[in-house]
């Protein structure tokens, strides 16, 4: 069991009245346990909590007038992944997938599976079916990547960034998404907390559905996979801002921690041949 | 109550072992009742229904060796639409949205929100809020659009369409779903039947989410939305593709039908003042 | 007769043996004279001059070994603008333009008249030929378009602004040039200088070909037409660049300038009915 | 020496007065040699012949009241080709490039250097320069594309073709093109007549400019380099259609034929380590 500190602090200027869904507090799950959190608000608010989609998505919906808002979420999350041996985690065919996974197979608005799908099945369609085959487009994207701040923006695609060959970390995880659901492997985003990055920010990577199971992967290599705390997910970036504002209100401040406070597993989650789920 | 004969024959050549995840059949709703259904496979072949997602879309699920494959559907549907004064059907407020209809304000892959977002609020964001500023949408997207056979394909997207301003009837959804998530209205995709749709065949449509209620859309206005039968909905058309292969079967023919039995209602549902809901 | 001091200083970190193709220096035409002229290099450099094209762009170019690099333009330009009334420029048919003129009618690299001809020809097909028409374009674009530093990046295209509905002079004159194409005008980019430009740099506008001639559009408004020294012109920005790198070299300073000295024209050359062309 | 008969005859409805560009006849360089050519029209017509730009296209421009219009061109065309040993050509470097070269290392409409910079780099980056290395660019692209009639269409770009793999030769040309100003390759678009082309059709090809010369490519190896003729040559296929229209006319019919009268030539100018230049 790994036991992590997680937190981020917004800061808004809030111009006229405004609502806010927040996304940036841990997801529950049998895998991961929130042991205690906390989200404040400054000034003191009501806030309704929202469930969206079957993944466990939990919103906050804050309604706010003109102020100076600060918001502070702080959890302490107990994270007990299921560990396989990758060599032994396979793909599993459309005839057997389960309903709610099949979307997940689907272009969206940053994964456009339909325009790569040729060159992932030229690029990893020969490859042998399982973990090692989306191991091995999260390494392609890895290496192919630059890892650049400020060469993106919100409405960069997969099909962007496999051109111009540079990203942050959404970005990553859209084109291995893209290029999954290209060969036919479900997979999606999510949004959370990861353990020491560097510069600290709410991290993006992606899941893969195989053998019945959602396993995580981080192009990136930013963090391990053992260590990633899941705020949300969906078919892609646009599912799980950290916040969606209908109204005025201007960001003025953002920090984000995640701090291991425990580890007793043996996996680093990463290259030593396990496969991680959380979901 | 209107009642409707729907039906549509697919054939296949199918070159190897192949997986169909076929979406043909009508959604069962309070207010879309099957009286009878068939579907029926040449050569006979098991079945298995998926349900995807929570909208109720039904899914059917064959796999099939080589062989030539005929796929025939037939229904007898009722409809009960609810049938709405369009002047007292308003907005509503992100601050009350329920939580399963937030994802329908996100962008997607053929609907890019994001993009269109500043062209929605400066040619629709000054009109009065509710379903007129809806049909204005709709209207505005049938008299800017040429309906040409052919003119896009599968990847064509809203922006495509909203630059080389021709399309079909995917294309003009998509366009309309943009524009009103772009003002913050929630929209999503609908494929179905449509009475009389000339030419013949599956017919796109769209449905916005207004005063907690989903109500119909056809910016083609090619057909009546009194006599619009649901298969399935999503974010857009990648979501309720009519037929999804993993394998190799080529399409050899496809015939769809959509027969007015009988119509008891008065409305015309589309340029009466009338707002027509069946969801 | 307008007298114009132009300059521009630009310094770069060299790190390797690199090529330097410099387009900062005024173009030379009839109604553009350069009365004193200086380019300078710290350390002190061989210069090459390139003609390029047949439009009269003049480049130069520096190779350099590794060093912190100053260059140094300043020039003294008359500017003898022909000032039309606008409502005797007609547009030129089809059947009688020159040869040189036809390739300003292609699609090019960012101003895709091809995917906006639809839009150009419902917005101002109908308008009367001629100088007018053009200025509508210019207009539309000046009132649609919102001046965002930052907004968009070397990438961006026409297609892409009529979008986002935001841009930097160069985005405002491209979008100005497709729309001109995609109603059958001749028109391209011009890179130059503009007196007293807010913030100070090189600026970007357009010319259209009406009446046998080349005019003289801005689209941003930020400066008089009458006030506008050519640098080079072409099909767009890429055909214009201030300067192109082989090899590896950072700018880490850049100023421009550009001062009125003396005038004794009448016309703002901005909308007091007048025309203006220099080429 | 090759000597070679090409032609075409194209016919349109013309519906209204309508002003044809006609980019059809060969063009003429001291190694493409124009023995005997006609162009006819039924009805007949005045030719205005246009000279664009400093490449030598010619075209011809008529004016056409409403009629069923024939155009029939003929040629017999000698090529005497610059035949080199690919292995002593080299690249040229910028700080020696003609001026007139220059632009051909800009991106243009349907060959977005700038976004395929990086990707072009990372493939072809680390390659011998020369001969060698555009061939290796034509061989990727012929490898990596499939040849589909109608996978493309007039708006399509080298990015697009990148991602989806499919497209026909004006494609093929495109994304070579891309990918040689990617690497710093002077490139362009050749349309021409090609020998034997099967389908028969006007031919899009290439041409990199090393050594201070115009080398030919073909990466559909649909033909023999020592057997293409020159209509005309741009930035890409957007300069040379071979038909521009002005008013309103329908193409109801065009062939095009190329046939080998006599050839003295050894070389295949394909795969046997010969290099050639009309140009």
């Amino acid at each position: 069991m790994t036991q992590i500190l997680v937190g981020s602090q917004l800061s808004y200027q809030v111009m006229q009245e405004t609502t806010f869904l927040l996304h940036i507090s841990a997801s529950e799950t049998s895998r991961q346990v929130i042991e205690h959190e906390s989200l404040e608000f400054t000034p003191p608010l009501d806030v309704e909590i929202c469930q969206v989609g079957q993944e466990g998505n939990r919103l906050h919906r804050i309604v706010v007038q003109p102020c100076e808002l600060n918001i502070t979420y702080q959890a302490t999350v107990d994270l007990k992944p299921q560990v396989d041996q990758a060599i032994n985690v396979g793909e599993m065919s459309a005839s057997r997938m389960p309903g709610d996974v099949l979307p997940y197979l689907n272009p969206s608005r940053y994964c456009e599976s339909d325009l790569l799908g040729r060159f992932a099945f030229e690029e990893f369609g020969q490859l042998d079916r399982g973990y090692s085959r989306v191991r091995a487009i999260s390494d392609w994207v890895h290496r192919h990547l630059r890892y650049t701040s400020g060469s993106t923006n919100a409405t960069t695609t997969a099909a962007d960034v496999l051109l111009q060959r540079t990203g942050v970390c959404r970005d990553y995880a859209h084109l291995a998404i893209a290029l999954c659901r290209g060969v036919g492997i479900p997979a999606r985003y999510v949004a959370g907390y990861a353990v020491d990055l560097q510069p600290p920010d709410f991290h993006g990577f992606m899941e893969a559905f195989l053998d019945g199971r959602w396993y995580l992967f981080d192009p990136t290599k930013l963090a391990k996979t053992t260590q990633l705390i899941r705020i949300g997910t969906g078919r892609d970036a646009a599912d799980v801002a950290f916040a969606t504002i209908s109204g005025n209100a201007v960001l003025t401040h953002k920090s984000v921690w995640a701090n291991l406070f425990s580890d007793t597993t043996n996996s680093s989650g990463t290259d030593d041949g396990s496969a991680v789920s959380t979901a």
